[in-house]
């Protein structure tokens, strides 16, 4: 498989804030081949990279292969088939500039960085596509605030996308989860070691950015996979233990599996991540609604005429197949051909990451044959199977799917 | 209505850890007056206090008067019938002895408290008890924590007991709780100030702790509630916008009635509570196992001969129905009569507190008949309604509950 890996300098930008910056970097990978008609842009989650599939690019955690198991030769995206293109969004750590990349005045840029927008992600990434001579996609697919961002995608570039591929995601962030990514966000800001985002010559803020890790977590598990994962069980060793500081009446109670998981996590993390840009990213998602400047949602997505799958999972608390259902709604008032497509899993939101044999059928058939692909489900047609009382009584459809 | 309001010396104290302090302190109040057979105990949740109906000491915020709405003159716990009494627990620090308090050597106590357990909670109401000359409790009522603790008093003192009533709570916290309460600690003993729980000479962990509680309001509230209360609305004014250090690029962005909420209720607690009874308090709530050193939970509840209702509600997603339900099986394993009383509500975990026209029905009647009591419902006995098809065909009524 051809891969290139490389960072495209795109001269000045201007952020939607209405900031600018001399230069922006922008660190990408692509897989395949350009035929000229089958681009397909993936859009990572908040701190994924551009290493979606494995190749290229060294980047550690769950930021290196992130999408190893849907995306590559022979898999559901198909880089036999695909030009596959994945950037790394502005504000990340990724090799595309953000808070941590060195300024005009030759220091990190730290909080001086402009506030960043998931529509700034959107037009780096068509500048993006511009160099590498890529005009309409195939097709774009991103999961989790990567759905919201190929969302944008539709919004603002109607005619430069054929097929939009939206997984676990949402038009917007309930408050439940604003709530959340503020305290993470507080986490970090009240670590003293964060010192107003200037951290770059001394310590960084890693307790900070650990709890604001160990929250992520939770967000990505659900109750029961929780449950299954972990159950009350003390932690087999307690190497971890003192990971944090502790109460010394801790050591009187177990140190349990969920702890020892999620302190494990947060050390990973705060290796391979920067806290200026959690902050940055978290605003960016917190930030986003689908139907700002629109109507509502339907509006916002009026002008485009591909065709549209949102796949949402039952588990998943964070981005939730309610908020899925009524973007599906939304589209399904424009007439945009559209299918809700729900998967059965207790994995939480982590479910599109590691469930790929129940979400690479339809992926694959959604991207060779749009709605109409094989393994291709919807909400609506589900309710309206034929049944006894059809045969017998038909009446309007859209009576049988309410 | 006869109200008393006092600090009980109870000499030394052996924690279930095996540790002892020489003299226990507890803090109580007490409503109505008592005739030899008609005490009712309740037990606070993790926060609260002894000022359950708002008489007496005075103890701020969420502590002061926490249950006012049930507990008094002519409410559903029936001070003119009832003698109520309210102590706060071992480890708090509302008076009752806990890491705040002196310690023999004329310092506080800090870490060197021993660690904390809700049997200690349950012997130490019982040894308050006694100085009271209580022996048999006419019922033990508990709400979140405070239902472990009422169920720890059936487990350890059954012959204590007429009447259980334990409400928005489980036999343990699930691994989702253990992970969130985890954090909360880790929020408070990385704050710098927290300086290994010796801080009562010096600036206090209040960014630690304040973190702590906007975890547990997120908990206590549920997706729809939280929906409805805030939704994204921006806050009408900035004024709580600093409270906390924030990365300069949040002035691009809103700050949202959700985020001034927390703002708030975190200004509001760090000033009413220790954030060492925060960590003591939460290890006792996480450590708790209804089963533990038993076969099972119906183990643990089998020399109980008294009558139990459990009251969940729909929207609580910290102490889930489905727990109540796992609890009220237990109790029917072993014969006892026993209700549970689901109440529709999408308050989630808080409903406890601010739904008492659902609430107070069901509580009066089980303190006044049992399970019998009239608008006491139960998830078996609901399914069991008459039906058509019972009328004529009359099956086990087991059946019918299946």
């Amino acid at each position: 498989m051809k891969t290139e890996s490389d960072t495209v300098e795109l001269g000045a930008f201007d952020f939607e804030c209405g900031a600018e910056i001399p230069s922006l970097e922008v660190a990408y990978e692509a897989y395949g081949e350009f035929d000229g008609d089958n681009a397909v842009l993936v859009c990572h989650a908040l701190t994924g990279s551009q290493n979606v599939a494995g190749y290229g690019t060294e980047t550690a955690g769950q930021a290196r292969a992130w999408w190893n198991d849907i995306v590559g030769p022979g898999k559901a995206i198909d880089t036999n088939e695909y030009y596959v293109v994945c950037a790394n969004v502005p504000g990340s750590c990724y090799g595309t500039t953000g808070p941590a990349s060195e300024s005009p005045d030759g220091e990190p840029y730290g909080t001086d960085f402009p506030p960043v927008t998931i529509g700034d992600w959107t037009r780096a990434q068509r500048r993006l596509l511009d160099e590498l001579g890529v005009g309409r996609l195939h097709a774009v697919v991103g999961g989790s605030v990567g759905g919201m961002n190929a969302l944008d995608w539709v919004r603002r570039y109607p005619d430069d996308v054929r097929y939009l591929l939206a997984v676990a995601t949402a038009g917007r962030l309930d408050p439940q989860c604003l709530a959340l990514d503020a305290i993470a966000r507080r986490s970090i800001t009240t670590d003293p070691n964060w010192n107003g985002g200037d951290y770059y010559d001394s310590e960084p803020p890693d307790d900070g950015l650990a709890l604001a890790r160990q929250l992520g977590h939770v967000m990505y598990l659900s109750k029961s996979s929780m449950e299954r994962k972990f159950g009350r069980r003390a932690a087999g060793r307690d190497a971890r233990r003192d990971s944090f500081p502790a109460d010394p009446a801790a050591s009187f109670f177990a140190y349990r599996d969920v702890e020892s998981y999620l302190d494990y996590q947060a050390e990973k993390f705060v290796d391979r991540f920067d806290a200026n840009s959690y902050l940055y990213l978290t605003r960016a998602m917190d930030d986003y609604d689908l139907a700002e400047g629109y109507e509502d949602d339907a509006d916002a997505v009026a002008a485009f005429e591909g065709e549209a799958l949102l796949l949402s999972f039952t588990g998943d608390w964070h981005f939730t197949t309610e908020q899925a259902e009524s973007l599906a709604e939304s589209f399904r008032d424009t007439s945009v051909p559209v299918a809700h497509h729900v998967i059965e899993s207790d994995h939480g939101h982590d479910a599109f990451l590691v469930e790929p044999e129940k979400v690479g059928p339809p992926v694959r058939d959604f991207l060779d044959a749009g709605v109409a692909g094989r393994s291709v489900h919807d909400t609506v047609e589900e309710v309206e199977e034929p049944s006894v009382e059809r045969d017998f009584a038909p009446v309007h459809t859209s009576l049988f799917s309410r």
